[in-house]
């Protein structure tokens, strides 16, 4: 059977150039890079060659880039102990931010180390940001933590304009950048985000690696504690095959990202208009459709109601070979169970599925997915 | 110039297995295990088959199992989560437990979520058990935290006593396991204790791989929050090449325990006759020499004073081609740094070197160690 993979941002194939350079920390270059004889001192150069790659790339510094076991962990210490560390009594997110943040947040506000506000959304997804001005009026230095991209409806929010009301009051402003980190180019010289956080796995990379950034006049505590480990930052022996392989992927990523990025809205444009003509009553939900103010890796469909495939969408694509996903991986994968949809107050009589792309994806994968959905719909040939 | 690693017990070379068994993972099945169709589920299904692995050899229920970026990620989520869950007000270590253990328990007490007791220990590194039982008198419901081995001399602590004095208290007992998960046996379904970790690197898995036990009745919540992986206990999209590659190892280690232990312990006694006959003046720290008491994979010796390697011994080896570790990989590798060796009052004129062993190791690796001690130390052929 044909396999499509829509689901690239649950997770991507890890690229082989990824894996060539892992491979030798595998085979070979096993020392613990704390122990301070050679074996350890060739593992130990590595990771700062990696951590001096990922901090060009995104023109940081090497001293505010921690690796991580992934953007969920990176998202917890930036939240935790952004808090912690900065005296922080008040939060403010929003109802559609990835369990890593939302969660978090809402553990520390049950345990009373903070009071946690959250904004507006309309059905398109779309924050309220005079909502946040006037909260941040009212609670200066709180905490925002506001994502990049949402990766169940792809909608960007312009990080320039949180970032700069957040500097005025004082705030801490944190990112969850794990949808765009190896997508799209994050100049930290210049951006006003005081944390962002990215997991391998979402470009090419692998799992279980991750990192935070955390700017150096905004220094916060570790979370996991233990031996000195990314400069006392980080406590445990390195993930040392996990950072070098974020390092290289990102690395790859920049190496064309305008290339990888006009061949998937290729793919993304073609699958818009495919649906239009074919599927009648086909919608998109948030902002997917809108080139400038969502992911070109995203799109997320919402199909008329129909008896056979409510609640079996993914089932039944799955059944021909196509991997797609009903919004965050990290969920049971049912579109009832999408908190993002929900927010939205989507129909739920609607079935959404979010197809997702990579560089790897083409434009046949594409029709022959729409086909296997006039099926599904029953849409006559 | 000939290498030789007696650095076992700071990390250990990758068994060749081990990686065959990962691949498959890196190059073709890259699913998310959170997704609900194909490419997911063969994923999730291999996970699920390394924890029920794992727990089948320590003889645990799966739902006991939960995987973790290493062994400090797991003792920091047993102690902080442990102390949380179950309304512990104060705790009991050691002051030669794992800087994972001790300055998670001591962030903790400086926050004033427990105070903290620390037990004696005698100038070979026995910990003090009539104190511990009088603290436990005074201090029912505390949570109990001795590692099984210690890292740096080696020593054993009985966690059958220790266990059991703990349950008669209502204690929760916690042992830092890392050094002895995948050298010794452990029955969890007798072996009196609550939570135990596991670091996947130290018995020739991946770096950044690790587990924690928690039984059944002691439930704790999670320490990352985010998805709903591992059963609700830790958000994340999980390290999959890292849980393949940890339950791989630990089933290569049960494969053949008593014939490693048997080789490796030929290779510690060698080290031991040798040392005593040729070097006048070495002492070992700890019990490392008693084989009933200490790990089988480390032997600490303390060498008598001598200006040109005082400070030095570990740069002198390490230009004969020899990685050996001053304690804990996790401190700067300098004897002096060794919070062990202060705790047993240890000489600061002698320098003191840990060997740690594989079974990869050869009697001929230890004949030319001691040469070369020989020569650092002008001892006469
Ligand atoms: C006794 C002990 N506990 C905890 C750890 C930390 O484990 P990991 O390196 O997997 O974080 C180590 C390893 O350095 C150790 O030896
Ligand atoms: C927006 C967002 N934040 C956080 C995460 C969690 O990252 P990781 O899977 O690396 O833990 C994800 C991935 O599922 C994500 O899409």
């Amino acid at each position: 059977m044909k396999k499509v993979y829509f689901d690239n941002a649950a997770t991507t194939a890890m690229d082989d150039r990824v894996i060539d350079a892992m491979l030798p920390f595998m085979r070979s270059h096993y020392g613990n890079p704390s122990s301070v004889h050679s074996h350890g001192l060739e593992v130990r150069s590595a990771i700062e060659k990696s951590r001096k790659k990922v901090a060009e790339l995104l023109n940081a510094s090497p001293s505010e880039i921690f690796f991580t076991s992934g953007g969920t962990e990176a998202d917890n210490t930036a939240l935790v102990c952004g808090v912690e560390s900065h005296g922080i009594t008040h939060a403010i997110t929003s109802p559609i931010e990835h369990h890593a943040v939302l969660h978090t947040l809402e553990v520390l506000a049950k345990k009373g180390t903070i009071t946690l506000s959250l904004l507006n959304v309309n059905n398109q997804g779309e924050v309220d940001l005079d909502q946040l001005e006037n909260l941040l009026k009212a609670h200066p230095k709180s905490l925002v933590s506001l994502m990049h991209a949402n990766n169940e409806i792809g909608n960007l929010n312009d990080l320039d304009h949180i970032g700069s009301l957040s500097k005025e009051y004082g705030a801490f402003f944190h990112s969850d950048t794990v949808q765009t980190v190896g997508h799209f180019i994050h100049d930290l010289k210049n951006l006003p985000v005081d944390a962002i956080v990215a997991g391998g796995h979402k470009f090419h990379g692998p799992k279980g690696s991750g990192f935070l950034f955390v700017r150096k006049d905004k220094k916060i505590h570790p979370f996991i504690h233990g031996g000195a480990q990314e400069r006392n930052m980080r406590g445990g022996t390195e993930n040392v095959i996990g950072i070098i392989g974020i390092a290289k992927a990102l690395e790859l990523a920049y190496e064309d990202m305008s290339g990888h990025r006009s061949q998937i809205e290729k793919v993304k444009k073609h699958f818009i208009e495919k649906l239009t003509s074919e599927i009648p009553g086909v919608e998109f939900n948030g902002l997917s459709t809108d080139f400038e103010r969502s992911l070109y890796t995203v799109l997320n469909v919402s199909l008329p109601p129909s008896d056979s495939n409510h609640g079996m969408l993914l089932f039944n694509l799955d059944l021909s070979g196509i991997s797609a996903s009903g919004g965050s991986a990290c969920s049971s994968g049912a579109t009832v169970g999408s908190h993002v949809l929900r927010a939205l107050h989507h129909n739920s009589e609607r079935d959404s599925v979010r197809f997702s792309f990579s560089r790897f994806n083409t434009l046949e994968e594409v029709d022959y997915t729409v086909d296997k959905l006039k099926e599904l719909y029953s849409v006559e040939a």
